[in-house]
């Protein structure tokens, strides 16, 4: 039975406005001020898969609340759970976007906004695909939608929530759909995501701000101290000299580095489309297998001191900085964070004192290659896309996956929509118009295909 | 001849009522905000001089005013030409001030303002013992005033109003009163200053700021490279490691080293009342001789990334950091500021791009202890004290005292009135009532002891 062909059933310009609508929405989980308007999206998804026939619903969790909708058209065959987040990153910096991060603006063939591409862009699109299916008659498979409002701040309130509804969330594959494909024009699917380990190491010096003259060459530093202690935790080689920060980690397999060293990537036009001169990081290793398979740390953040316009010749009491790792599978999170935390005060200088705070963590995983799950993925994409998928692994995080496959057992199969371009996390954030309206058809298809098991 | 008591014709509640006057204009240099207000400070201060019978003036400079007032009581008795500084430094933390930086507030016998102690309290004490020894008579000295508003931003317009100047200028003595002594009780006579060297590190990794999950061991960051760049400015035994930083450095004499060694200082003292355990420094050198006979390398402030509240896994695109250098006899500020800048670009990471901006700089300084200004100098501390001064260099760094030396080639006499825990640069800056007393005792004292010479 040959698929029909729905794009010339997609209403694009609806979709967009919808989609729109929901971009407009500040929906910032990290910062308390935007409480009410990350409400105010749970609210709008509910009302929009509550039009769809779904019974559809917000509940409330400690922090922000989970949209879950669900319909049940197709007794017998697959329940397909789409998991997605309706939370933004922050805007910060405000004074580097173009147009402002939520007022959806559409250049050069892509909508910018913050969310667009992470998450709402790809959340929304399989809602459409959903609605697309509809226009056509009723669902080839049971869909249900789990929509949470946290990612952005580690989803401090999902394990509780997916224990609490284990069972009405029952499912036979879990979609998502927060992250990049490998290239333009390239479907891929990602098999596996890094962990994340995220500590705030903060150090004191004097009990106040000192003259630098007065005190230059005699008080310690924090700063100073600081850079010192984030300079000893990488080696010359690249390699974290945490002490265990290694231990267990699964090594790439032949196949793994064969298959990805064959992909069209390219290190001078990796390097060049974000503007440097070169890529350092763990020696022996490629660019791919260092962002797919191998741990990292890197400082997100540093302050201290004067940072005002002019100088100011002082010597600060205090000073900080936002450490994170990336971790492969094989390491704890938890563990990682114990580790960083006994260390960085045998590493500190003499006359200061550090403190390691834990934030967010997440937990590495890695799926096969081989399900049938993922052979319904493949045809769907070869559906829209003309070719096969390139099998990959992701270098971010989505600390929920550990959760779903602890909590709920269910395999989980991500289909991304985005590209690396789309700059997500970082200042005019995008995604292309054309990948928004493909993300449908894959959504769309990938239903009828998961139909087909 | 006996010196007559002057203390008992201060009249201490007017001069303080009058400080508070000075300390309530904002007069911060660094931040073109408050152009305003520094004018106003300079404005005060003509007007005040101006009441007490001096032909005084504010003279226009490319930057803030310069305020010069003469009196000339005594024809063929010496000239003695008193600098200061009316503008203070930035108040940041302002949060962090008990009560506002600008609304001068007694506790505890300390007089709590920006300013208070640097310099406004200082200058304005020889401002008050003039007045006082008016009070008495003629005064025994000609005596010129030169208040500058530029010195907490190294006094740019300086050297080309002492050039244009440099006549109506002449003394036989410059006195500055802007710095500590060297305890409670103590009068000090200050004989050397270090000098400055003040830059900005700006390294530029990526284009943008990037996912750290996409990017993170691929992608240069340029917060760990800001990190490993300070770290490697000084090595394991607290020297600096700039090639040629040290040459030329004048070693300290066997006399003063003993001399120092003799003060009554305290390494565990000092190290509490800064609340910290170590005192960490150059390998080989007291407390005492690291802060006012060696060079050393501070970071005043350092920035990157996210600093917002919770987490965001970003690699910046761009850190920064102020750095500063104290500098000795030997050393000339535009040297290590040349030195600097080429060695930074060395030793940054791969994938980097680096700059090193520079600030304001100052000369080192060092003079002679045995001169007749000196001499009565210390017998005017002895009369306010009851004690002889001990003779001490300073950490800290006054620009202007070498273009005295260079340009009016006059001797430069030290007399500070405050103390270290005056905390000037610091919140919560105060100067005791009782040093803001003995400050004007000493002013007019002075005036009287170098008539004598």
């Amino acid at each position: 039975m040959t698929s029909p062909d729905l794009s010339a059933h997609l209403d694009r310009d609806v979709a967009q406005q919808e989609l729109f609508d929901l971009l407009r929405i500040p929906s910032v989980s990290a910062d308390p001020a935007y409480r009410a308007d990350v409400r105010r999206a749970a609210d709008w998804l509910q009302a929009k898969l509550s039009g769809l026939g779904f019974a559809a619903r917000v509940d409330d969790t400690p922090g922000h609340p989970v949209v879950y909708a669900e319909r049940q058209d197709a007794p017998g065959k697959p329940t397909v759970l789409i998991y997605g987040h309706y939370d933004v990153q922050p805007e910060a910096p405000l004074e580097e976007w173009v147009t402002p991060p939520f007022e959806p603006t559409v250049r050069d063939g892509r909508i910018y906004a913050r969310g667009s591409t992470d998450d709402k862009g790809q959340a929304f699109a399989h809602v459409r695909g959903v609605e697309l299916l509809l226009s056509r008659g009723a669902l080839p498979v049971n869909v249900k939608f789990l929509l949470e409002g946290e990612e952005e701040v580690g989803s401090p309130s999902i394990v509780p929530y997916l224990q609490a509804h284990a069972e009405e969330l029952k499912a036979d594959v879990i979609v998502i759909s927060d992250g990049s494909r490998f290239a333009q024009g390239v479907p891929t699917i990602t098999y596996g995501l890094r962990g994340l380990s995220y500590v705030e190491i903060l150090v004191q010096g004097a009990n106040r701000d000192l003259h630098s003259g007065s005190y230059g060459g005699a008080a310690p530093n924090p700063i100073n101290a600081l850079c010192e202690i984030i300079a000893a935790l990488k080696d010359d080689q690249g390699r974290v000299t945490i002490p265990g920060f290694y231990d267990g980690v699964e090594p790439l397999t032949a196949q793994e580095r064969e298959m990805w060293a064959s992909l069209p990537h390219d290190d001078a036009e990796f390097a060049a489309s974000i503007g440097v001169s070169a890529l350092p990081g763990e020696a022996g290793y490629s660019v791919l297998e260092r962002i797919w398979g191998r741990p990292t740390l890197d400082v997100n953040g540093i302050w201290g001191g004067y940072q005002g316009e002019g100088s100011k010749t002082v010597i600060a009491a205090k000073a900080g900085a936002k450490v994170s790792m990336r971790l492969v599978p094989g390491q704890d999170p938890a563990r990682i964070t114990s580790l960083i935390q006994e260390y960085v005060p045998k590493i500190a200088p003499a006359g200061v004192t550090v403190e390691v705070r834990n934030h967010h963590g997440g937990q590495p995983m890695r799926f096969s290659t081989e399900s049938p799950s993922i052979r319904a993925a493949n045809r769907a994409l070869r559906r829209v896309y003309g070719r096969d998928a390139v099998f990959a692994r992701t270098g971010g995080s989505i600390p929920i996956v550990a959760a779903f496959a602890e909590i709920l057992k269910t395999e989980v199969l991500f289909v991304d929509m985005g590209l690396n371009e789309d700059a997500p996390h970082s200042p005019n954030e995008s995604f292309a118009v054309q990948d928004f309206e493909n993300g449908i058809l894959t959504s769309a298809y990938l239903l009828q295909e998961l139909g087909r098991e």
